[in-house]
């Protein structure tokens, strides 16, 4: 079966370090007219497949479960997707920024109050980037999971009691959310959230020709609140941003240090930088009302640009356009990756302090490394026994790497950093180890994440999907275990013990989520729980009902065309698994409601007749007998 | 890992043949009373995995490819699935009838123009069923995919040359498209669908409380125009529906014979039966004009009731609420599943044809067996080797039974036809073998679409994901060797061998998707494939752009604010795989444009300020710096 043409090994001569000196300065301006013939040369370079021989099962029996929830971001689908690992089995797809048919995620009332402003605005894509789960001391907690939105500049919360959106907010002032990190020490008490474009301040149509004008922001929202608590005006384009494990810092990567509007003008200088954020300082100044404001936003603002010289703030130039940046898992470094040099940029977090201090006067000297790794570094991770793991974009290869023997070598000892290259299919964007992100690193899986598939897969069309290739990293060497297609763009994820994770197995009848309509029935004088009622308003009409299988609480109700119908169910159903779901027919109505679950649906009654509505989940063997009519009068 | 306490092994006597009589007449009636009491008794019963020894590898190494296309429909979520078989990894989602963030389907004019009156209605939910590939004389052609929605009553078709939908169909006259099947000889000219729940005729207000009056249809599609080409008037609720070899015969299970309008009543009846429509007849009474119309549309409509005698349909009584019906791939017979009754019934299509000849008077002599299964028996497959497979649902099994074996015993013969139980996790409802509907059975695998997964997975919340178990059937023995989980609700699945699918890598510029798109842009004077332009129209503005990585036509433009703006996008990338996507920041725009492919998305200019726009497909190491500015002006 299935091995292709093009699927030739490629030495690591070749595709690894001595084109390094490809993408300098002057060859970077020609790589983007000669564009094709990079990208295709980079699918090309990729190659030979090493298979589990021993180390590295990714089969999980029938009946087992999975060690590890996979958390992934869903890309522009605008979702989040939970996956067994190492099975690589896709559990559920959370609907966040998106509209999801099947839940009516985006329809219901209760989905519509959590989407708020971004419903009024008639928003139904995202493009989902950075997942991360809620830590307390340093360890995943099981509470809650963030997630950008990089389309239309949103933060969203998941809760994973549930596993359902419960907050989504709209960051002020900036132009597309990317980065998105915890604090993650004492707990995660702040999101960061990296304002990527640059626009005029206030972006209300002043300065719209004027990029020197052009400004973006640092925001970090209260997690438990959802509120932007504060942002923080910086020089450039932020990019990937990460926390140490001490909750002084959040640092960010920039690419777009000349502010340039053009793709030629944001690869001129030689080198960009990372900005860090001193938390505590900031906090401070924002209480001394060192803040403006902008526009019509209240969110305090600080200025942080370099001309203003804060106290909070400071700039550690890089190479050129760095894209990621990953503390290490010990808290000492944070690493970033070059992406247009072959270089990662290892930072002290101990000198970093010294600057701050003012113990060290140059930012530059912050830097213990800047190894040498190969073309297109984009993110690292690590195995908590001191190596780590870069991918490398146009080398299509995950590269593993000894962090202490790089500083040695940047000493100038002779010692050769770098321990093993593996071909991944193809051009890896994110990467991530088990753990990795946690004072629990526990090196055993790491993902990689494909942004191309080409052959490896059945063809589907011209739309195809991606490759999350799983590779053991629990043995000296790396070894791929399993191609894992993925709808675009499941663009970063995580993955999290088991044990950390304790999801509900049914609702409880208290839940926030259809509080609001819990009240509303309340002032209706109806039990939820035991009533099927229909209750009428002028045109506006309440029907309250509950479902067990295999039947709904009431069988017919009447109404008339035009009038606005709220149709409110409660699961009454007490045995785990046992969803129903509500269709009104030829409406464009449908909803998921789970045991002891009350969901809640509005819309406008259709033409005179008879419109049956049904169970759409699965509930027993008379499920398709589960249905009632909608009587229609003119 | 993971055995749970409730996965207790369950005796064949105690799950099986025993219980047989359990849903009798008035045990039926009574089990409505005790739902939860049956359904718990049902997930206590399912137990006992086996795993593959020697027989049955589901795991394909990595850069090797699946043996089959699965196309699983997505059930509530509106859309279709493709996934590898026998990997279980899910390659695609074609987006149907719902929105898809990702593609922008539902947003893009393109696919605007597909989605039709559903788009001008606001319906942006499905709940697909039943997928099914045309045919030619027998055989999968890989042409189109054909899938049903039963919430808005509409058919819509696939193209299988780049996976996208090209036609949608609202049925008129009929409430809940349930069973869909295509006509397998010659070729498939029609699309049959199942109208399931009854209406007035018209529906337009009269009759909204004399459910005596309540009446469904059979609908034909063209396959080729997606117009209905004729309707049959029935008595009762149309459930599934399949057809024969020799391109006379469609015929469909009906559940509701009493016409009932809640549960009980439509449990009434020991049996309910098996409609027989004879196509050439149908199409000859059509020619002779013997049809009426019905309200407002113009599809002719024949009489098929009992009472009017017709001599193109044949009601065959079968034992109460049958579900699935399946032709056995010699063109034998049609297999009717019991559902409350613990038999399925097997008519001889030979006799059918003696019936609609009068050779036979007697619908029920057309029966040659009758077999008992076990509880809750809804559909049939096959392994072209003379074994049949039916799922019991309540049973929660998979019965391994000999067709011409149970012939034999209905004949009086002491033979025992059924060969083997096999438990699945939880709930079955459809199962198929693969290449099970067509002349090329070949008997490999089988997938058994389990509705409930309980606690095979880990834990994600209230909602579960569905279990798909992958079971090797090349044996004497079924071996289950995947759980699949699957996102709520894949009804159904084909299993299609992959020589008979060729999917294009890329488009082509002559597709009739964009036609309308191309023609526009000539209109405008555009040059698609070489032109950057703005064309301004009054307040409306066309912004045509060609994409290369990583670069757009047109890194800015400059708009009023509520102009309404088109931006049209030609993918000029003919690399496979690299696709590029379009998002305007902060005004719920996104879509995708694959190479060589053009997509247009229209909206409305935002607030006064700079816009950016960028490329959210992963498409070159300087991804991150394509964009552009759409500057708006007051």
């Amino acid at each position: 079966m299935g091995k292709r043409d093009n699927d030739k090994p490629d030495s690591e001569t070749a595709g690894g370090l001595s084109r390094r000196g490809f993408i300098g300065a002057s060859a970077a301006i020609g790589a983007v007219g000669s564009a094709a013939g990079l990208l295709g040369g980079g699918l090309l370079a990729a190659s030979s497949d090493v298979r589990a021989a021993g180390q590295g099962k990714a089969d999980v029996a029938p009946g087992e479960l999975d060690e590890y929830y996979g958390f992934w971001s869903g890309g522009q689908s605008g979702e989040v997707r939970i996956l067994g690992v190492p099975s690589m089995r896709q559990l559920a797809a959370i609907p966040v920024f998106n509209r999801d048919s099947g839940t009516g995620w985006g329809q219901t009332n209760e989905s519509i109050a959590i989407l708020g402003e971004s419903h009024k605005r008639g928003w139904q894509n995202g493009d989902t980037h950075h997942v991360h789960m809620s830590y307390t001391n340093g360890s995943y907690d099981g509470r809650w999971l963030f997630v950008n939105d990089k389309a239309n500049s949103r933060v969203a919360r998941i809760r994973c009691d549930i596993m359902r959106t419960d907050k989504i907010t709209i960051v002020p002032n900036v132009t597309s959310i990317h980065g998105l990190r915890l604090q993650k020490v004492p707990k995660t008490g702040y999101v960061f959230a990296n304002g990527e474009m640059i626009v005029p301040q206030p972006n209300d149509g002043r300065d719209l020709e004027n990029p020197a004008n052009y400004w973006t922001l640092f925001s970090a929202l209260d997690a438990e609140t959802m509120e932007v608590a504060w942002q923080v005006w910086v020089d450039g384009n932020l990019d990937n941003v990460d926390t140490d494990y001490a909750g002084t810092y959040a640092f960010s990567t920039c690419y777009n240090s000349e502010r340039g509007v053009h793709l030629g003008d944001m690869m001129r200088a030689e080198r960009d930088w990372v900005v860090f954020f001193h938390v505590p300082r900031i906090e401070a100044a924002i209480k001394a009302g060192k803040f403006k404001t902008i526009g019509d936003s209240k969110v305090p603002v600080l200025d942080g640009r370099q001309a203003a010289g804060s106290d909070f703030v400071r700039y550690v130039p890089v190479p050129k356009n760095p894209h990621g940046i990953n503390t290490t898992p010990d808290g000492k470094y944070a690493i970033a990756n070059g992406k247009l040099s072959p270089t990662c940029t290892i930072i002290s977090l101990e000198k970093i302090d010294h600057l701050f201090a003012g113990k060290i006067n140059e930012p530059r000297d912050t830097v213990v490394a800047e190894p040498e790794l190969g073309l297109g570094p984009l993110h690292t991770t690590y195995d908590g026994r001191g190596f780590a793991y870069t991918s490398l974009f146009i080398d299509s290869q995950v590269v593993k790497w000894s962090v202490e023997e790089a500083i040695r070598a940047y000493g100038g000892e002779k010692v050769n950093y770098i321990h093993q290259k593996l071909d991944v299919h193809y051009q890896i964007g994110h990467l991530k180890a088990s753990m990795a992100e946690s004072r629990d690193c526990d090196g055993k899986w790491l993902m990689a994440l494909s942004k191309f598939s080409k052959d490896r897969f059945l063809r589907v069309g011209p739309l195809h999907p991606e490759n999350d290739q799983l590779i053991d990293i629990s043995g000296d060497k790396m070894v791929l275990v399993h191609d894992g297609p993925a709808i675009p763009e499941p663009h970063d994820c995580i993955m999290v013990h088991r044990s950390k994770v304790r999801p509900k197995a049914i609702y409880t009848r208290d839940d926030p989520m259809f509080a609001a309509t819990v009240a509303m029935a309340k002032a209706d004088g109806v039990d939820l729980e035991k009533d099927s009622k229909v209750i009428r308003k002028g045109n506006k009409v309440r029907v309250y009902m509950t479902s067990l299988a295999p039947s709904f609480g009431i069988t017919e109700f009447k109404v008339k065309s035009g009038d606005e119908v709220t149709v409110v169910i409660t699961n009454l159903d007490t045995v785990e698994d046992v969803s129903h779901g509500f269709v009104m027919t030829n409406h464009g109505v449908g909803m998921e409601i789970s045991p002891q679950q009350t969901a809640s649906v509005t819309f406008t009654a259709g033409h005179p007749g008879v419109h049956w509505y049904y169970c759409s989940w699965f509930c027993h063997a008379l499920h398709m007998e589960m249905s009632g009519r909608m009587l229609v009068e003119a």
